[in-house]
């Protein structure tokens, strides 16, 4: 039996509240070997406190070996597979500029490309504009309308944009227009089934107008498309936790992915602090709250070691007012790990504390860190998991079986 | 390939003997926060004897936050995936109360209840009337009859009885008669099936019997019919590890569990020694047996830490009787953790051991208890991992590929 299936059986509705306080690319890695990472470096009291009273473990997002974007890191966390339940790129493109796609959308990338007389593709790219020239092209793409559907174009960075039709019967089973390569003509957007003709149309019709608004520009006097995606059928953290969940997040890519499984999108502020005062003015709405932090994983993408200790230590020290609003469940970890070393996102398993004083069991790890993880009494697990285990610590599933 | 599959490919006959001694509800929780469970409190030299030669480890019995009852719990450690292999409610209410359920059997939760003279119900548990009234109810119910089938009624306690039908072409796939609520009627057994057409009209009939006999009762004056299950297509011990097993358990539910997946059930005496002797008697007879020890559960279910204490004291004295047997491999675990701070089964994972000296790597530690066990050599595996583990070490199980 699938387990979104057994929780849907199982879980029960009651007064409890549970905090989930994702440290983006929270993991790391020591800069010398045998040194200590980012998260065992800084001075973490409050996080310490807690993995003494808690229990901790690692997480491994998607599954050994495997480095997750965003997407798939934070469905982990919301306790859908990523394996099953794949966002497609147009569609994590629109969430990451905070455009909403809903069950009507298709969201498509687009970039700017040059090409010559004969529709050759001669730069793939259009000599990365910069981004003002994209928004500047996009505006005048903004004159773009199309019957029976609903057009919206927006910039993302360089020669990036997003398109999204919105309609009926638009299926997103259309090849991708770009060729791959320069020397080759940009392609048709193909449908691949009857159920994507309509939107192989449209896009068609699309481009026809693109390439007319654009064709004295230069060097982006055309765009490719990929990626078309419509939104994708996944459940709703309400429909398989019975969970009213809000997010919390400044960045629009997290608060896309919140919306994707159903929670309400609350305005955060700006700081960690703002975000913990939105917590505890919603408090009483929701029975769920995601509450992202960008900065661990900023900073281990830009490779400042020093940078994200500071960052760990800043979250530390909010910690205190999280914990005045007396969560029943507290999870901490991150979606994924970004040591410094690295400049990137990495497969290495996140350090996970789950914090419940009704029923967490000790062991006996007494600071927050990965080497420390390693002993914790949640073992490792797959990111998948964590929800089933804060559900169990609510008390907010029924006993499986007689 | 399902890991049965492979089992089946792989397993070898020899003369070892596993005995797996299973200490129901044995997981606990401290009392205090930071302080000792109730393994860890126990003063057990015995079994720390064993976790010393052995190995360690923490089980999971069904998934990562999921409470089992007695019936996914006892699954899981038999081998079979709790998760695939369900048992109906009628069939384990029935295996709870001895009554044997058989291929042809279908088995169903009674309950009594009161209606008024229009049929609609007034009390879904007829004032929860006592055991005696119960007894004295469904002895009147044995007079019903019907034509094809064997009917059996059985009490289970306050309101609760059983019934179960024996006989041929009796699905169950039948609709519960019970509306969920009083002030409405009690509904028709409806078949959902054609497979369970005759299971209704014979449900459908033990009603109409059953609302003439008790119509001058008061307040228990009829009775609604819950959870139709059939006997589990399920495989048994023999077919999938070629183990010819013994059940030594005292209480009937888990008698009942592993007469389900073909185990002997043999008398057990009252005692845990009194099982150790039964075990010595059958000895040369079985390869595999299962010893079921209830007292760290029902302690624990009602809230007695030190009562909890002493039952896992109790079983430790015990245990040099069952090494005098000489087993190939002895496993000691739980089905499910009760702590006694909850009074109630949990989703906690469950100390294991696993001793076999021919073939046990040694970990480091030297005491049984949750802490210990989360540093052993065994890791967090599934309840369900077991078996084959125990099959290996009885070098039952042959290599798998060249």
């Amino acid at each position: 039996m699938p387990m979104h299936d057994l929780i849907r059986q199982l879980k029960d509705l009651n007064k409890t509240k549970i905090v989930m306080l994702v440290a983006d690319g929270l993991g790391g890695l020591p800069i010398e070997p045998g040194g200590k990472t980012e998260l065992e470096t800084a001075k973490t009291p409050n996080l310490d406190r807690l993995a003494t009273e808690g229990t901790v473990g690692l997480s491994t997002p998607v599954a050994p070996g495997i480095t997750p974007g965003s997407g798939p890191g934070h469905l982990g966390l919301f306790g859908f597979d990523p394996l099953e339940n794949d966002i497609g790129r147009g569609v994590l493109e629109a969430l990451g500029i905070g455009v909403e796609v809903g069950p009507k959308d298709v969201a498509i990338r687009g970039n700017f490309c040059t090409i010559d007389a004969d529709g050759v593709v001669t730069d793939r790219r259009a000599g990365r504009i910069p981004t003002e020239v994209c928004e500047k092209l996009v505006e005048k793409l903004r004159a773009i309308k199309i019957e029976g559907v609903e057009v919206l174009v927006e910039p993302v960075r360089e020669y990036r944009l997003v398109v999204r039709f919105r309609g009926e019967g638009l299926g997103d089973n259309v090849a991708d227009t770009d060729p791959l390569a320069t020397g080759l003509k940009t392609l048709e957007p193909k449908a691949g089934d009857p159920a994507s003709e309509k939107t192989a149309k449209v896009a068609a019709e699309f481009l026809r107008q693109a390439k007319a608004i654009l064709k004295d520009e230069s060097p982006a006097n055309f765009l490719m498309m990929r990626g078309f995606a419509k939104f994708p059928a996944i459940a709703t953290m309400e429909e398989v936790y019975g969970l009213k969940s809000a997010a919390i997040a400044v960045y629009p890519m997290y608060r896309g992915l919140a919306r994707l499984v159903g929670m309400t999108v609350v305005e955060p502020g700006k700081t960690l602090a703002d975000q913990f005062e939105v917590a505890k003015a919603e408090w009483a709405k929701y029975d769920f709250f995601f509450i992202h932090y960008k900065y661990t994983d900023s900073t281990g993408e830009d490779g400042d070691f020093a940078k994200k200790v500071a960052m760990i230590e800043a979250l530390d020290a909010e910690i205190p007012k999280l914990m005045g609003l007396k969560p029943d469940v507290l999870i901490v970890t991150g979606d994924h790990s970004t040591p410094s070393r690295m400049k990137s996102h990495s497969f290495h398993p996140v350090p996970l504390l789950i914090w419940a004083p009704a029923t967490s069991r000790p062991d006996l790890v007494t600071t927050f860190g990965e080497r420390p993880c390693l002993q914790g009494g949640l073992g490792h697990l797959l990111a998948k998991d964590i929800m089933p285990l804060a559900m169990a610590h609510a008390n907010r599933l029924q006993k499986f079986g007689a």
